[in-house]
């Protein structure tokens, strides 16, 4: 694909990627991690992307969480070798799995019944490699997992030991996302450690060894002061931040590395709208921040160069029509047909999946005449 | 791609159509346009798949909608030659706009400031071919378009005529998608024909000739019982239908021929849940039924065949996670890891917009061992 020369030239809408931004956001959760000293295994759920993850270990090929195995097979491409797929694993899903440990990927599933050890540890020994599993803790009913306290836990580590398959033990703070102070998330973040120890505890005192202690959501672990007993952590959306993380205060407005550039189409001065051609399509349905004391709409409104325009936010949207409205008691801008304006998401996940991948600049170079365009970098779609 | 046997073979997430409903919904809606006496437009924005289109005319192209210069594009390639896009024009799509009508195709732009009339009228001088185009006007308070009684209407109407481009009017009630009866809805239909036919006596008053009078949206479409003064119907979500058309009593919920075929990946009794590997990225985030007084969660959930489990709802949705729960008092079926289930959407444009295209199926075969794969359809992705 041939590279436009500055935002001002590909068609509307498409997504951008402030590499600067990026490159902080990821710098500091590295920071983080070492002075916790524990690895960071990050979740490329949210960018999908080589190009990203080239940046999130200087080039070389970190261990990586993947929601798909789409995502495995790819990141197995780039030569990544030690990869967690983080979604319970079931039957069918079985032969590509073995497909990639076979070709020397440490691929860790993640199960949470005895039913599913059983058929981990059977593909095991059909495939002659045992299949490191991980079992899945839930440290706040937020989604799946079992309790360490749970009768389960110690049957199921039996199961994979017997058959050389057991990891060690993964939980997620799901519910962090909506731990609004900085108290809150500590707070999660010290449950998530607690949780997930605990549960490795239950198993060695049962005699089985576990070497993986993994944790992690992007609030907790921004919020984790102490990580005593806990071998790595995993957060994805940090590379890219969005206005439901700033929202949790885990990040500020201006650390989201990823919006979506959008044309003024049309004027309703009746109503207060500005019509823009960026709908859902572009942004995604979601709306994160509505569940937040501040509703941000569909984003956070700024010019092409990436200054907030002040009380402008996207506040409805069809498939490619996007709403904007002035609140607070802004003015609403002129701002005539044909003018590129850049939307930042609610959640960085949700938007970048619209798009097959992303324009990339350096928001710290000269805008004039608009920010000029380094790359594009693809996407991983499909499952 | 091969197309694997049935719909126990594809790794899930992924999307089906079933193609009997399909065309079911496809010869209702021709019928009522053949019946008004109006020409059907239909909108390919929800499919967006030739292969969809291909069963719009019995295999011939149609006159058809899109949303996005993609789309026309492909539509183009694929032997459509009147193509109208449904999204007010800017200036930079001028290009791919005039090259399509160089290749002569008759693609409509749609406008509604004599800004954009002015560099329309541009662009069609300096290529040498007018560019057919359509003035929006805005039935209900919905999105875009100018008041049949604005003065705009007939400057706009000049500016265009004076170049050869004025072909017609469109309007669109978007606001029939919260016409909760089929009273509100005839309502909304019979308003929307009125003021589209208003704004075409308008303009003919003021001696400027009207081709086209263009109304639309799949409940108005539904609703409609006499267009007199209009001469074409737009609906595109029709081919599909979804949760959202159904609680609105535009179709059964048994006429929705979208759905995403789900695992099951685990168990959380103690919650009365069970957990999938269908989150929102299989569904897409939206949550349109949450405004009609039936909330259908993320969709309903119906067995491998395509039956309604009574009362299973996914109420919960993560990137790769769905979660499922009973209402209504149901009880929680026993459905096994590796339990493969549909899940029907809210939003057919939106969950299809999620996938790269669809295996299908027809309902009304025998569905032992599970329904057969008959092809794969692609679909039209980016902008």
């Amino acid at each position: 694909m041939n590279t436009p020369a500055t935002l001002a030239d590909p068609d509307t809408p498409f997504a951008v990627v402030d590499v600067h931004t990026m490159r902080r956001n990821i710098a500091r959760l590295k920071d983080r991690a070492d002075r916790l000293g524990v690895t960071l295994r990050p979740h490329v759920k949210t960018a999908k992307s080589l190009d990203v993850a080239a940046h999130l270990n200087s080039g070389t090929p970190c261990p990586v969480t993947v929601s798909t195995l789409a995502e495995a097979e790819a990141f197995a491409d780039g030569g990544y070798t030690d990869i967690t797929y983080a979604v319970g694993v079931e039957p069918r899903k079985l032969p590509r799995i073995t497909a990639l440990s076979r070709r020397g990927v440490t691929l860790r599933v993640l199960l949470d019944s005895a039913e599913q050890a059983a058929f981990v540890t059977e593909a095991s020994r059909r495939a002659g490699i045992p299949l490191p599993a991980q079992i899945e803790i839930d440290c706040d009913g937020h989604r799946g997992g079992i309790r360490p306290g749970d009768p389960a836990l110690v049957e199921i580590g039996r199961v994979l030991h017997d058959d050389g398959c057991l990891d060690g033990v993964l939980t997620h703070a799901g519910e962090s996302y909506f731990a609004r102070t900085a108290e809150d998330q500590c707070l999660a973040a010290k449950n998530e450690r607690d949780t997930a120890v605990a549960a490795a505890e239950r198993l060695r005192a049962a005699g089985l060894p576990v070497n993986t202690v993994s944790v992690g959501s992007t609030p907790t672990a921004h919020a984790a002061d102490d990580l005593t007993g806990v071998t790595e952590l995993r957060a994805g959306n940090y590379v890219f931040f969005d206005l439901v993380m700033a929202g949790l205060g885990v990040c500020r407005v201006e650390d989201i590395a990823l919006s979506v550039v959008v044309t003024v189409i049309g004027h309703r001065p009746e109503h207060g709208w500005i019509m823009t051609d960026g709908g859902w399509m572009a942004m995604s349905r979601d709306r994160g921040t509505a569940a937040q004391a501040q509703d941000q709409g569909y984003g956070l409104v700024t010019d092409l160069a990436g200054r907030l325009i002040p009380g402008l936010v996207m506040t409805a949207a069809s498939q490619e029509h996007g709403t904007l409205t002035a609140r607070d008691g802004a003015a609403l801008p002129r701002l005539p047909v044909g003018t590129r304006l850049r939307v930042l998401p609610n959640h960085a996940c949700a938007t970048a999946a619209q798009h097959r991948g992303y324009h990339t600049v350096d928001g710290t170079r000269p805008a004039r005449p608009a920010p000029a365009i380094e790359a594009f970098w693809e996407r991983v779609t499909g499952w």
